[in-house]
C-alpha cells in the first residue's frame, strides 16, 4: 500500500469503551494498524478470540498488560481499562517506550496522577495524552472558534455544563462506581475541563457542592449521590457550575453554556439524536442519545486521528498532559466540598487552603 | 350594563409597571374599574394628567397616597411603588379597609414583611395578595399540572431557575437597583417561589453563592454584582439552584427546569420572542422578549383577573400571602452567602443558624 | 365612566366562535360593549338565556336575525355565522346604517361577495370588513414588517403555507363541511390571503391541485377530500403551494414561509403550544394547540379592537373589503383544478380563461 | 494484515464529489482499497499526481477512463462524473467485469438509463448501484424503521420533500447545470426517490409543476429555472410535492415530511450545522450546513460501505438498480410539466400518457 506507514498499536481493556477504540481504530483511523488488545476478563478476551473481525484485521488478544506491550513492533498503547491502572499502566508503557492515549483520569490521587506527567515530561520524545474527548467534538470547536476568533460573546466569564447520564437498570453502573472516585471526578470531569478551555485557565478560588440520591442507594456507602450540583467560583470573577446526574429518564444529555460580556454560547442544550421529528396525537417530539457514544462518536475518532498523527508527524499532542491535573484538583475540591457540607477555598495561586 | 359591579380600583405608582397595570386592567379585566392612579413622581402625575386614555376612562390622578385611597367609593389597590414603601402602603390600605394587590416582595426586611402579613390575617374579609406573577403564566401552570396531575416526571427533586435581564444602557437599571435588595432577592425571587412551588414547599438546609460584576461596576458600592449563581439544599435530598444576570445580550430570559425522578419538565428553554424564524446567510434566528413584560404580560392580565374574581365571588385570594415571607428568607440567605462567601445553614424547621 | 363612548355591538351566531367573539369582546375591547347575541339555533338560544355572564352584562338574548339589528342603539354586528348567509345578513345590516365585522368569506359565489362589496363601497360612513384573523396575528405582522420594512429577505417569490386541522371524531367537521364550499375554500383561504398579502397582491396565472380522502369518506358525496395540495403560478415569477388537511393527529399546526431572494421567514414552522417540553422516556417533546383559537386567539383580540377603534375614531378599516374577493377568486379555482384535474389558467388581467 | 482482503477500487472523476469519495474510502471503508483515480481534466490530473495523500496510499494516477479500467486488480469502480458519461461508463466497467457504484442518475435519457440496467442484469455476479445516498442517511432510515417497523403514523400518504442549495456566486454551478438534465432532474430527484420510497412504490397518476428564475438567468437559454414547485398525484390516493431551488440564502437546506393517517414524520425541517446555538443581540440563531457534503457525509460513508460489503460478502447491493428508472421517469415528466404548464398524466400502470 504505497508508502504509507501505519503505526502499530494495541488497546488496552476491552469493556465498551475498548471495544468501541477498536473499531473506531478500524474504522476510521486508516495511519493506525490494531496489531493487539488486552483484556484481564476471561469473558471478554474469550469474545475477542472468537471474534471474525479481529481475526480478519489479524489482532492478537492477550490476557496480560505486560505480554501486550512486549508485543513484536508495537509504538503505541490505548489505555482503556479502570482508573485505578490507567496510571500504573501508562508508567510501564512509558517504561517501554510506546506512545500512549490514555482515557481519562490518568489518576483520582493528584500524587500519581503529577508522577506520570514527570514520566512523560522525562521522555519528550513519546506522545503520552489523556482523553479528554470533548476536547476534539466539532460543536465544542465551533463554540471555541466563535469565542476565540470572532469574539461571538466578547469575554467569557460564566460556565453552566451538565453532564447528565441515562438511568442504568443493569446494575452496570453502581458496579462501575466503585472505583471511579465520585460523582465529580468522573462525571464532572469534561465539564471542568471545558470550564477551564472557555474561561481560558482560570484559577479557583471557592466552590461549594450538594447532592441527593434518588434511584441508586447503594451509592451511599461508597460517600457518592447520583445526582448533584457543584459551584466553582474563580480569581477574576469568573464562575463555573455543574450539573451532574446518574438518572435521566430521557438519555444522555450533555450541554454547556459560555456566557461572555456580549453574548452566550449554547452547546447541545436541546439534545437530539437525529434529525427525525415525530408529530402524533402526544405532540411533537424527538429521541434523545441514549450514551455518550452516540453524542461523541465522531469525537472520539477525531481524537484518535489526532493522536495518531502527532506520532506518524512527531508533533506535540492536541492536549498537553498536565491539564488534567488541574480539572483533577478541582473535581475532587467539588467531592470533598460534597461530602462537607463546607466550602472548599483556594489561595490566588490555586493552592487549597 | 346590566348587573355587572365592578371592583373600583387604584394603581399606585406609574412607574413602566404601574402604567402597564392600568393599561391591564382596562383592557383585559372587565370587572375592574380604574378609578384613581398615584404618583409621587412630579413627570409621572403631569404625564397621567395629560392622558388622552386615563381622561376617557375617568381615572382621577392623585400625588399623594392618602389622598387615593380615601378616593370615594375606592375598593382595592394595585400597589407598583418601589419595594421600601410596599409594606407601609399595604399596611395603611388594610387599614382603609381596601383589598391590595402588591407587588412583590412586601418588604425586603423579614420582620417588616411579617407585620404585613399578621396584619392581613387580622382581616379576613380583605383580600390581600403578594404579585408573584409566574406563579399564573400559563406554561408553569401547565408544567404543574403535569407534574402534580399527569404524574410526567414522578417526584421532582430539582430545579433550576434562571433570571436573566437585557443589559440595561440608559441607567435606569443602576438607579433601581439601589432600593432593591440585591440581586438573589430582587431577580432571583421568582426563581426561589417557582422552587418551593414545584420542589412541594421543602425546608432549607444549606445555600452558597457567588457572583461577579461585568457591566455595572457602580453595583460594588451597593454590595451587589451584576451576575450570580446560587444553590439551595434542601432537608430530605431536594436542590434548587438559580443563575440570576442583570447583562444579557439576547434579551429577558427566564427558564425553569423542573426534575423528577422519571422525567424533567422545561419551561422556556429556548426563548422566543414569537413565532417567526429569519433563514438568511448567518443561518436561522429568532429573537427573545427584550423584557419580562413581553414574556408574562397574559400572566399579569390573569393575576389581575383572579384577584379581582376573588373580591367579586369572596373567594380566597389565588396565593397565600404567607408564601412570601419563606421566598424572601431563602433569598436573603443566598445574598448573604454571596456577601459573606459562606455557606448559610438552616435547622431541620427552617431556622437560619 | 368619564367621557368613554362605547360601541354598541351585537353578536350573531353562537356557534364556538360566536361564543369566543362574544368572549373577545367583553374581556378584551374596553371600547365595545356588547348589547345583543342572536341565533337560530333553540338550544344555543335557551344557553345564551341562562348564561351568567351574559345577565351580568345585560346582553340580550334573540332568536331572529332581523330584530337583533334592530335592537336599540346598536351600532354594529359581528356576523359569525355559516357562510351561506354571510352576504345577506352584511347587506341587510349595511341596508340599516350598522358596521360590520363578517367571518370570512363573504361568499362563495363570487358575484354575491361582489354585491356586498358594492353595498359596503356606496355607505362610505360605515366600516365593513371581512375577518381575515391572521392580518392581525403578531407572527404574521412582525414578518410583513421585517420583509417591507427591514428589507430582511429581499423581494418575496415563494410562498408556502398550510393550515392543518386536528382530526375530528365528534362528527362536527362533516356536518360544518356540508356548507363550506370545499377544502380550499374554507381551510386554503387564509393561505391564499397571506400569500396575496407577502407577494404583493400578485396577478395569478395558473393553478393545479389535487387531494385524497383519508378519514372523512362522507365528503365524497360532497366533491371533497381531506387532505390537498394546491398551487399557485403567478404572473411575473412568484408562485404560491399551499396544503390543506383536515386529519393531522398533533394539533392545529398552521405555518407559512415566505422565501425571497435573500432570506426566508418561517412562520410556526414548529407549532407549539406554550413554553413547557417534557423529557422522559420517549425524549423530549412538546404539544401543539389543538385549534385555530388557540393559535389566533390575539390575533381576534387585536382584529375585534381594531374593528372597533376604526369606528370610533372614523379610521378606514385595517384591511380592505374588496381584498376577499381575489382570495376568494383563487380559492375556486384550486377547487375546480382539484375536481377537474386540470389546470386552471388566468390572463395578464388575473381573468380566469 | 491478518486474513484482510480488501476490494481494490478506482474512483472516476475528482471534481468536488470524486475527491470525497476517495477521502471517504481512504477514511471510512477500511475493507475497500484506492488503487487508481482518473479525470479527463488536467488541472485535476496534476492535482492528484501532486496530492501526498495519494502518494502516501499508493493510488496510481490516470487521466484515461479505458486505462483506468484497465489497472491490474482492479474490482470496482465509484463513478463519479458528469452525468452524461455516467451510462457508457457503467457499461464499459460491467463489460470488464467491474463492480459499479455509479453517482445518480445514470441517464437522463430513459432508453439509455434502461440499457445500464439490462446489461447489469446479465451480470449476475456483478454489483451494480446507483448512488442514492439519502437511503443510507441515519435519519431518513429512522425514519423509515418508525413508519415500517413501529407503525409511528400509520399509512403514509402523503410526502413533501425539498432539495434547496445555497446560492453559488462562483459560477459554478450554471456551468455545472448545462448537463444536469434540469431542476427536477437533477435537483429533486433524490426527494423523488424518497416518496417512492416512503409511499411504498407507488405509480403515478398526474404531476404538474411551475417555477421561477430568481437569480440565474443563464439558465433561461437552457429552459430551465430556479426555484421551482412540482406536485405528483399517484393511483391510489397518495400525492407528493416537492420545492427545489438553486438560491438558498442561509445553506443547503433539505428537508422531507412524510403524513400518515394517525401521524408525521418531519426530518431535518429545522437545518443545522451542529448542536451550537449563539445568543446576541439579535436573538439565538444556529448556522445551517453549507453542502449536501456536510449534511451527507455519513450517509456517503455508509453507502461506500455497504457497497463494498455486498462485494466482499457477495450479498446483494442494498439498492436495486431498477429504481432509479422509475424515479428518473417522474422527475422527466416534472420537468416537461414545468416547461409546458400543462398537466402530465399517466395510465395505471404507470405508463406516460
Amino acid at each position: 500500500m504505497g508508502e504509507l506507514h501505519r503505526v502499530k498499536i494495541a488497546v488496552i481493556g476491552l469493556g465498551r469503551m475498548g471495544k468501541r477504540h477498536v473499531h473506531t481504530l478500524l474504522n476510521r483511523v486508516p495511519r493506525a494498524e490494531v496489531v493487539a488488545v488486552c483484556s484481564t476478563e476471561p469473558h471478554e478476551v474469550a469474545w475477542a478470540e472468537e471474534n471474525g473481525e479481529y481475526k480478519e484485521f489479524g489482532i492478537a488478544v492477550y490476557n496480560s498488560y505486560d505480554q501486550t506491550i512486549a508485543h513484536p513492533g508495537l509504538q503505541a498503547v490505548w489505555i482503556s481499562t479502570s482508573t485505578d491502572v490507567h496510571a500504573s499502566q501508562t508508567l510501564a508503557a512509558v517504561e517501554k517506550g510506546l506512545h500512549v492515549l490514555c482515557e481519562k483520569p490518568l489518576s483520582t490521587d493528584l500524587e500519581e496522577a503529577q508522577s506520570v506527567v514527570d514520566a512523560a515530561n522525562k521522555r519528550k520524545n513519546l506522545k503520552v495524552m489523556a482523553g479528554f474527548s470533548r476536547r476534539f467534538d466539532a460543536s465544542y470547536r465551533d463554540a471555541s472558534m466563535k469565542i476565540a476568533k470572532d469574539n461571538a460573546i466578547g469575554k467569557p466569564f460564566l460556565v453552566r455544563s451538565n453532564t447528565c447520564d441515562l438511568l442504568d437498570h443493569t446494575g452496570f453502573f453502581v458496579r462501575y462506581a466503585r472505583r471511579n472516585g465520585g460523582i465529580f471526578v468522573d462525571c464532572a470531569i469534561h465539564d471542568i475541563d471545558l470550564a477551564l478551555w472557555f474561561l481560558e485557565n482560570p484559577v479557583p478560588k471557592a466552590c461549594w457542592a450538594c447532592g441527593t440520591l434518588q434511584h441508586h442507594p447503594e451509592l451511599k456507602e461508597l460517600s457518592d449521590v447520583d445526582n448533584a450540583v457543584g459551584t466553582v467560583e474563580f480569581w477574576g470573577g469568573k464562575i463555573a457550575y455543574f450539573y451532574c446526574s446518574r438518572t435521566q429518564a430521557h438519555g444522555h444529555d450533555v450541554c454547556t453554556e459560555i456566557t461572555g460580556q456580549h453574548g452566550k454560547i449554547m452547546v447541545n442544550v436541546i439534545p437530539r439524536s437525529n434529525n427525525v421529528v415525530v408529530a402524533d396525537y402526544q405532540g411533537l417530539r424527538h429521541e434523545v442519545q441514549p450514551e455518550y457514544w452516540e453524542r461523541f462518536e465522531d469525537a472520539f475518532a477525531t481524537e484518535a486521528r489526532e493522536f495518531i498523527d502527532s506520532i506518524v508527524n512527531n508533533t506535540p499532542v492536541p492536549l498537553p498532559l498536565e491539564g488534567g491535573l488541574k480539572v483533577m484538583q478541582i473535581g475532587r475540591a467539588l467531592q470533598d466540598a460534597l461530602l462537607s457540607s463546607e466550602v472548599i477555598k483556594f489561595s490566588q495561586d490555586g493552592v487549597r487552603l
